[in-house]
């Protein structure tokens, strides 16, 4: 893989450091046959691999993670990782820490907020927490503060009016609700920063396992809101880091 | 059809006042061929007959509204009337005034409002009005006093927390807003009356002629709300007028 | 919170009961972190807070009930209460009631009905009593008289019609059916007073877990039916109540 | 093709007639090249081939006509024929008699009844005339004696019970109705004949131009019920003149 | 009930069969509380009444079938009863004879068959058996003779075609199939007795729990088939043994 | 864009076949601003660029076969041409021919035929033409012998039995129905060749503009069908043509 | 509305500036009777006020433009208006320029840009061009520096490979396509920095007026990826302004 | 079954090839009761008879593979074959060996690969591999030589560029991918032999079980791709295989 070659050109000044980020955005992959591991994700996209644990065998992302830890990367993120899983890893990746609610993985600590403020993380009910926390500790991975907001859907709107310091000063926020999913509206025109949302399969009936508020997020009349797939807590945090870590543009 | 026979037989005591009404509740119509007209809804459901005029051709419902004023019934709506049947109307029943933004068509005279207080009709946008003019013209029809608070949706949740009054005061509140629907969520939080919502289908893309708005309201989180058929702003008005209305139960 | 002062403040004359309404009728919760608690649900809305207890740990039930005790809420109703966690529950709320078809449990006792008259709920099948059980426990808790009249579907259109005199006397009708979902069509055009229809999830095929139910209720000919989500007792017995209790509004 | 062979085989004896029946029923249709017409379907299905005018030009709808009077049908129904086309046909079949509410043409003259007993055609409402006037026609052309009850929904169930009596006398009920399709269940509960229900396409909103209807009558809690495509008045028609023409099969 | 004052009445003269006929038809129902059963089914309707067993407690299936017993139905058929609650059953209705393909029970014994001609029970393929079990028995229950074509899907078109003569010699056919349902068209070509089309949920993927054959029935080219409920094979036989018994009409 | 240099290169040897034929499958293409036009389609694909007309105005279209003829590309086919838009093409592009059954046009001649064996292009009914003849023009556009059976649906099974050895014979079958979609199944049992099954829009109701022909012909029982999307007539004959000119890979 | 008192009470020093900012965010609007005008949006969300045009009669679109202005915006954009209307505005609002393909009009001038970098503008085919320019208006109205990428879709990858210098320097990329919406997938693949995805209505068939590519964002494996209502170019732009635009909050 | 009378008649010359050929194409198969075996879809077809073993017995299932083994087919395979029936199947047909990823069982041996060239199998991620594995096995049984590009989604597009030489070299190709499904995109871009798309079910919330996946695919902008049903590696397979076996048809 020639990594170290790559920079020694740099450091020597036979490849400019245009070129070397160039060709290491470009490429290589670590082939283990039942996944193709990406190990320049960290330079290409500015964020380390985290491993979307369901659907993998534990020997799988045991493998995975090795690799990745081999390619220098000193934290790893594991998600939906379901509880029985993780009991299974514990045997092979025993520094693994394992958050129940949010069902995700954590092998490494978590590193300082980098962002440009906080991201707060805004729930409609009591149980959109699982997503909301794989949210928060998916954005806090990524390197951001965040800010919890949780049970203050628009059923009783001087809950979420109660808050609104906290909006006022957000960086990003991410609204997490099922049902009707109003409260990506209602933020959507408090706030004046950026609003990721996300539909919550919470509910029952005609919420058709998140598909109404999945449809009310992507009509939300407020402008500056925009959606990720239902019960998609990583999604919106990953999006959420990315525009709390902007900056000027090289020319 | 032996209406007076029945109400000489009241007059002369030989038929309790209950009975009566329990026959007239119970049965005739005339038989207009294309059209079965319930003659007795006025005393089986307390309010006059209202024609759908979509699907009817002008000579139906010139020929409705004649056996109504025949069976006494002194004023008449006519709903989902649009403007060229209207104008085709104009002819065989000069008397009819129309409203174009509601598409309906009066009869008679409003009368005075009689219900227990006033019936507010919200809407989300201003693309929702001719819905809320349906309704507001239904429930002023039905013997209601209205009052109209148009562009209050939840992208400017100020625009709304403005007229908190009004929502307090309302015997009744039927919201309408198509897109996201959040409107009645969050008037569903902040009324203690109860509150009809109707959704619209005003929006594009992802609203699917309403859907989003029909779940989204399905799916309210607030208690005390329920839903009418997209763009059903006679039917909101007229449930609402029923519960405007409400009175003791006889014993 | 100061309830006690604001009081004292009224009973001076230092603040008009008016301006006292709208100040409690404002604000406060209590924030249990996981859950913030209405605790002026009842001054605001009229009623007692109602527990959900689906997606809620019985750690968290238990606190929210205390919370609401705390206040001074004399009774509190939880809804969508499996069996095993009422069982969990048991340990810590020993005075709660747990009714297994309905799956809501009572801590306190039922009051003394106020309402403008009874609320007759109607199902279509056996198969919906769970959701009508729910549908007249709320109802009762909120005070109402409520009439049950069960398995009453228009397959034998018969059954239903054996209780006319029962429609006739309700102040509000619940009618609850799966399948077709035909009930509330033709009891809307039987009754004079406001239907609640409610979907449920009984059926099979093209049933759709309660889609074709809920369209064909959307779709009531017969005006004066309003519709809540499937499978939605509480919802239905929570808006029939505020009808049932509907009174002249201050001027 | 020779159809005159076999019936004179069939005269002298060398074929019986069963396997003359079963030759008969067994193949030739005439190739028009845009069409493939079925000469024998007569023999086959006991019934006159009937043409499907939506999608074909006038010019093709002529051919297949002369085909069948070639053939020696005389008599032919064009259903799904707007009025333009019918207006076209004028001048190349001008012994077409054409129906504007049903859109459907005749050639020739509509039979004698010969059925069991009479088919009852019932609607829901005034607007699913167009569907029910197919069916009715259809029915009679294909030798049936036809009772029509329109405007008889459930909205107001007194309209359909002033009615038992034919359906206590009817061979087949078709029963037609959109927005929510509950005629089908109420009927199927009172009838005790088979009953073919037809969804419209009448109704607007969440009516989903027929598939709430649809999904209704697909659940009606009533057995003795089936169901055709939305709007599809022909194919009930088609299916109750046959269970109206049922007698013993051969052994 | 006074069952027998009427038939006493009928004897003496003093009521005639056709009036008492129709008072038989109108009414009773015995109240089991948590249900109403329907004792004069058999008479409104021809037939015995048959429980549908899913959400039922085997107390009250049990409870439906004395009351049965007691009004002197002597046959029973139960439907959907899945083989745990046959179990149960087992020890308060000895007399209950399972059959765990069908998932159907039946007390008492089948009746001689009855109708014009054999009702044929064709499926598409080996996975649809049970839902042709349960048309299959309901048919025989109703008094019919059945002839059971299975496995003969249209992927080998000629394992249908073997089978020609009884499709041909059949009164009324019942076409049972999933995944693409094509089998309802084939045998609607093939036919000239009515074909009652039975879509299921066997398949996966597109075929979304029998939608997709449920829409292709719907969409059948061929006339004389009508459609009934996904997995509903009792459904379809009912409508089958009703047009296997028609007879002509009274005057 | 260097061509000829790099075929010169080849010429004199110093660039290889292979090498050459992998740079020029690689990447040119023309920027016309509008729209990047693919230049070398031809031999990374093996066919000629086929313009897609919907959506593009007729300065665009005449700008892209006018590129694609610089590039000296001899026949070019637009699809999705509606009448009016040809008629304007008209003065640009006086070469072009128009058909307007398939709404295709088509600048130089028909190539001849090459393929393996016929293509067979079947219909279900007369109104799938349209879909079928922008599939049989593309097929021979593409260099394959078409052989049409139109008109053949499953409602009379005989009509498609007649052209049986048509069937044994083809080298690829294209199979386009609406309504039930069921061709392609019995296509599918009855061919030993590769079937492509085009869903059409054609049928009304529940046929909801193809989605029941394309769930079905997905659900296809028979192996080796395989489908595209609804009326895609050119997709299938792309599909079909690459088929019928299958050789063995280079080593 | 007395914003020169609140401006002169800071001038004064007797209100500090962050109670200011606040109070402004807080509140008024213009009330026109049809719409409330929101004239603090561009303090509170730190943008002008858009229009919406379709729904809006022209009288009413005038109406809002001069209240902005009297309000002192200095340019406005309305958006979704079609050229009938452009052409009646252009008595009343004069200085309106119109956009026929993008569906814009804007008043005013576009200011300079000043985000963080360049807004790249994607689309997958020729036919989005319409919402690709109402994004790429919107954004340069918004204060952005946009780069257009139109018909670089995945059919052809090489076309999108010619571009990845523009990816790689992009600050926010919208990604607009129809049909299969693949387009995200692969740009989110390559990008390092936030995309917001826009399906379009582009397609036939089994797109479903933009459904298709819709849930294809929606599920799209990449990370960093949001999505926006179908055909909203305007909200696309907004969102991608916002995060264009940020910096450091506020301590 | 006289398939040896048949093959003594070709061997004296009484009966021609072509004759033979065409009858054994024609009919029989074994009847087992619960199934009609096919035994000459070897001949049909060109391929061995595949037993699908979901909603089969094991006893079904071993009956149809002595069947086939008895009609002389010396390889069988099984597919759907979860591993529990697997287990039960060990002790009726020992030399059934299983795979458990891909679900299948084989009898028999792999045969020699003999097509055009190599198919070669992709997929979009690691939780895809049953469905391609289900479609590797079926594509070796059936004779052909498979390549294996597992993980090569487009979210990391250099995965899948770093294969462009087995993508140039395959015969065809199998594109297999859940979520967005916007592998088959970009594969049909990149090749020029015929793709089969195969969606899966991998993927949650607005995957709605691979319908996402299913639409993408049916819209791919590449010309060239068709597509089976959800999961259906084997189809894909099956279809794959007849395509790479491709020759002259005979005249």
């Amino acid at each position: 893989m020639q990594l170290e070659a790559l920079l020694e050109q740099v450091k020597t000044g036979s490849l400019s450091v245009e070129e070397a980020a160039r060709a290491l955005k470009a490429a290589p992959f670590a082939d283990l046959d039942y996944a193709k591991v990406d190990l320049h994700r960290q330079l290409r996209q500015g964020v380390s691999e985290v491993i979307y644990g369901a659907g993998k065998t534990p020997e799988q992302i045991t493998g995975i993670v090795r690799a990745l830890e081999a390619n220098g990367q000193d934290r790893v993120l594991v998600t939906r990782l379901d509880q029985a899983k993780a009991g299974v890893l514990a045997e092979t990746l025993p520094e693994l820490r394992y958050d129940p609610m949010a069902r995700v993985g954590l092998v490494g600590t978590l590193p300082e907020p980098t962002g440009l403020g906080p991201i707060v993380v805004a729930t409609g009910g009591t149980s959109d927490m699982p997503v909301a926390e794989e949210a928060a500790l998916t954005a806090e991975y990524l390197g951001n503060r965040v800010v919890r907001l949780y049970d203050v859907g628009v059923a009783g709107i001087h809950r979420l009016l109660a808050h609104t310091q906290e909006i006022y000063d957000a960086s990003v926020i991410i609204a997490i609700a099922g049902m009707e999913g109003a409260l990506a509206s209602v933020i959507g025109g408090l706030a004046d920063c950026p609003v990721i949302a996300v539909p919550t399969s919470v509910g029952y009936g005609a919420s058709f396992q998140g598909l109404a508020a999945l449809l009310s997020m992507l009509n939300a009349c407020a402008a500056g809101i925009s959606v990720v797939n239902i019960d998609n807590g990583f999604g919106a945090a990953f999006m959420a880091s990315k525009i709390n870590h902007m900056g000027p543009r090289p020319e």
